[in-house]
């Protein structure tokens, strides 16, 4: 296991000021294989230094473990220890920011009593101006019951805040989208629809967000059926629109089509039902998805959950049975989002020329990268330390931003499709290669292209109609 | 009825650009008695100007009399016009803002995966620490159904959001809380409840708001008893504890005391029950309350809701009948949170001596402010033009200051009752005057003595426990 900067812990340190208590620190800091990131002299008094020392480290045992040998330092001593994630943290990720100002008497008499009186009435009177006239117009609820959360399972609602925090950055720093955290503290089908529903005047669209499967389906097929503004699940259509992106890049740089490839689907979870379903949407006709009991089939659907029965029924057109390694015999792509280390090198070796992984489990992808990359030509994980990291985060900023944009009142299957391949055009040809099939994270050019596809999707969709507003007429 | 800057209009002119024209605007906008608030040219070509000319104004009718004045004038077309108040609503108030980096990689890790996951399981492990490592320590709900907005009444959740969005900029700027709007649709009292626990985990602090009586008691009482958060009723409390601070300092005026004081309050809904029982708290022990049906009294309480017995049982104890006009002979204080243009002068005039008037019916008070003034030592109002305005923004904002700093799990009458001591004491003796009984909305002594006070008086009363966190400890 590496050193990470998500694990950057900080040392106060006490220090004789001789070279030698340094030169001690450093080789102290070595030999357990922490990293340096910074060592910084906080105070010096009378012979003795302050010394915050900043380290990348892998785990807590290897926290505690540095520390022991710094308070072993002949003049050293380590007077406290602070971890830069949980400073991070404390006081929570996100705040809310006026927008606008209150400096006077005049300011507050329009944005609040009495000025807001008849914006409060011109609302009433036409409902939609809401999209126009408050909070609606930009923000979006990112809901969650903590019942799957990243690789953690049923944490529960609080512990969930802090992902669904980091989501709203995310999603104000690549979309300008302003998404507030809503977890709820019930695991009830019908309430969360019923909550989901009542909390819905005041946003522009719902991100559904780690919420366990089946419950995810109906919670979203019913809340999309009966509210007038895009529902979202990231697990599903977020991972879905990444994964199709990063695979007709792939697709490109090998010279095959994706009607024609023999593709194998590990995992039909939320993740793997909404994969397979947006692939075949982009046209992939031999699709074979494998649960914990082998291949989804047509031939024996008894007992399924409606929404795995109808991938059963709808995929494997070979007929396929057995288990999961018997399937990659001869297979053009794997997909797997389902659990790690399932698979060897010698596993991924008989799949066909040119193959294509895609190991997404996180944080142990379900073949290693390195192992696979000895058979296959092109690799992804879900991981930011390897090549073609497959982030859910390239799709749901810009997809809300030109959803909002738009106005429009649902998603559908098509939109989802134009993010992806707008996400796989942003690489060019000359730029694409098998190290990098799918644009970083931080490319700016990626929420752009997005919601730009988006707003030219949406134009056959119906849209919310804002009646005129006579006192804000446009220059 | 006089202009205001909450009715400001902007008129977008072409104009010959010749000197009539211009003073013939001025004229017009003289004529109609609209005020001129700023002449800019924002364009000039071949002897045509573009003008746009604000005025503040006195409603729609006004506005749209000055543009057929403009249009009527030669040498001047009116392109377009805007009104401020609307201008500064569009995309909504607020916005949620990251208190994070995100430049790179490494902010990336620790903000959002794989960094997050260990804030998530520290959580899981100690929900307490959700008070302290996430958006919770510092964040607010401010709940409304809709029901009872300003004057407007049941409008609905979505007419609502523009006052919830406006109460949130006051409790940043005046607080630093972060205040989130909830707007919901639903006027069910169970389902409110049950709605506002199931999103409580992501909150420090539940601010009810503009849900109508007796709705109000019920989600109030009930939330506080099955909520380890406080849950406070601004309609409410906010105004009890304002109207107290001004009590206090306008009896130090007139040098009397509550213990002695006759005082008459008109309306016994939400506002004046509250106001009630905190005024009892303070001392006050001879308080008439007037319905719809006359003076509350023990002696007839059939049919009463509980909340309105209890204050016929506990006040009023000559025993008092008839009018709300026969109640006020020879009654030292009169507070109104009725209807307006309820009392004439006459009325007024039949009080003790060196009376006091609090009219806080809005916009329109009980009795003409100026006409209660010949009578009345003291008189406010609810309003921002005249002296002595009764503004709950005096208190909400330092009030949920203290309680999220002291980490408090409830809020009792005494801490209201600091709060408004905490308000009254801001005004020194030597300022203190009947038309300076209580501090300006823009005062910033108001919310750090506040809060100041709150954190003190809650030595007593259970708080949030958080478990020392290892990896954030304290320098």
């Amino acid at each position: 296991m590496r050193t990470s900067p998500s694990y950057t812990a900080s040392y106060r340190l006490e220090v004789d000021e001789s070279v030698s208590s340094i030169a001690s620190i450093i080789d102290a800091v070595a030999a357990t294989g922490a990293e340096v990131k910074g060592m910084d002299v906080a105070d010096s008094d009378r012979g003795r230094i302050t010394i915050d020392l900043t380290c990348d480290m892998r785990d807590s045992a290897h926290r505690r473990n540095l520390k022991a040998r710094l308070d072993q330092l002949p003049g050293v001593t380590t007077r406290s220890v602070a971890d830069q994630t949980f400073l991070d943290h404390i006081g929570g990720k996100i705040e809310v920011a006026p927008k606008v100002p209150l400096r006077n008497r005049d300011d507050l008499s329009r944005a609040y009593t009495p000025g807001v009186a008849r914006v409060c009435t011109a609302i009433h009177d036409s409902p939609q101006k809401a999209h126009l006239l408050t909070m609606k117009a930009n923000t979006i609820a990112v809901v969650s019951d903590g019942t799957a959360v990243l690789g953690l399972g049923d944490i529960g609602p609080a512990a969930a805040l802090p992902v669904m925090e980091g989501k709203a950055v995310l999603f104000k720093k690549f979309g300008g989208v302003d998404a507030w955290p809503v977890v709820l503290d019930t695991k009830d089908t019908e309430e969360i629809i019923r909550i989901v529903k009542a909390i819905a005047p005041a946003y522009g669209g719902i991100n559904l967000e780690d919420i366990s499967a089946p419950r995810c389906f109906e919670i979203e097929e019913r809340l999309r059926e009966e509210l007038d503004i895009p529902v979202f699940h990231d697990d599903q259509h977020g991972t879905a629109i990444v994964v199709l992106a990063a695979l007709l890049n792939a697709l490109k740089l090998v010279g095959k089509s994706i009607e024609d490839v023999r593709i194998v689907v590990s995992g039909v979870g939320a993740a793997g039902s909404a994969i397979i379903r947006l692939l075949m949407a982009q046209g992939a006709r031999d699709i074979v998805g494998y649960g914990r009991s082998g291949a989804l089939s047509g031939d024996d659907t008894e007992g399924m959950h409606p929404s795995r029965r109808w991938l059963a029924e709808h995929t494997n057109p070979r007929h396929v049975h057995g288990t999961l390694k018997e399937g990659l015999e001869g297979a053009d792509v794997f997909i797997g989002v389902s659990h790690g280390d399932i698979l060897t090198g010698d596993d991924v070796a008989v799949m066909g020329p040119d193959a294509i992984v895609f190991a997404l489990a996180n944080p142990t992808p379900e073949v290693d990268p390195l192992e696979a990359a000895k058979h296959a030509r092109i690799v992804a994980t879900g991981r930011s330390d390897y090549a073609n990291q497959i982030n859910n985060v390239l799709a749901f900023p810009g997809l809300f931003r030109g959803l909002l944009d738009a106005k429009v009142k649902e998603i559908t299957t098509e939109v989802l499709r134009v993010a992806a391949v707008a996400i796989a055009s942003v690489i060019s040809d000359d730029e694409l290669g098998p190290n990098y099939i799918i644009p970083g994270v931080f490319d700016e050019r990626v929420p752009r292209a997005v919601s730009r596809a988006v707003r030219q999707a949406v134009h056959d969709l119906p849209t919310i109609d804002i009646p005129v507003q006579e006192d804000v007429a446009p220059r």
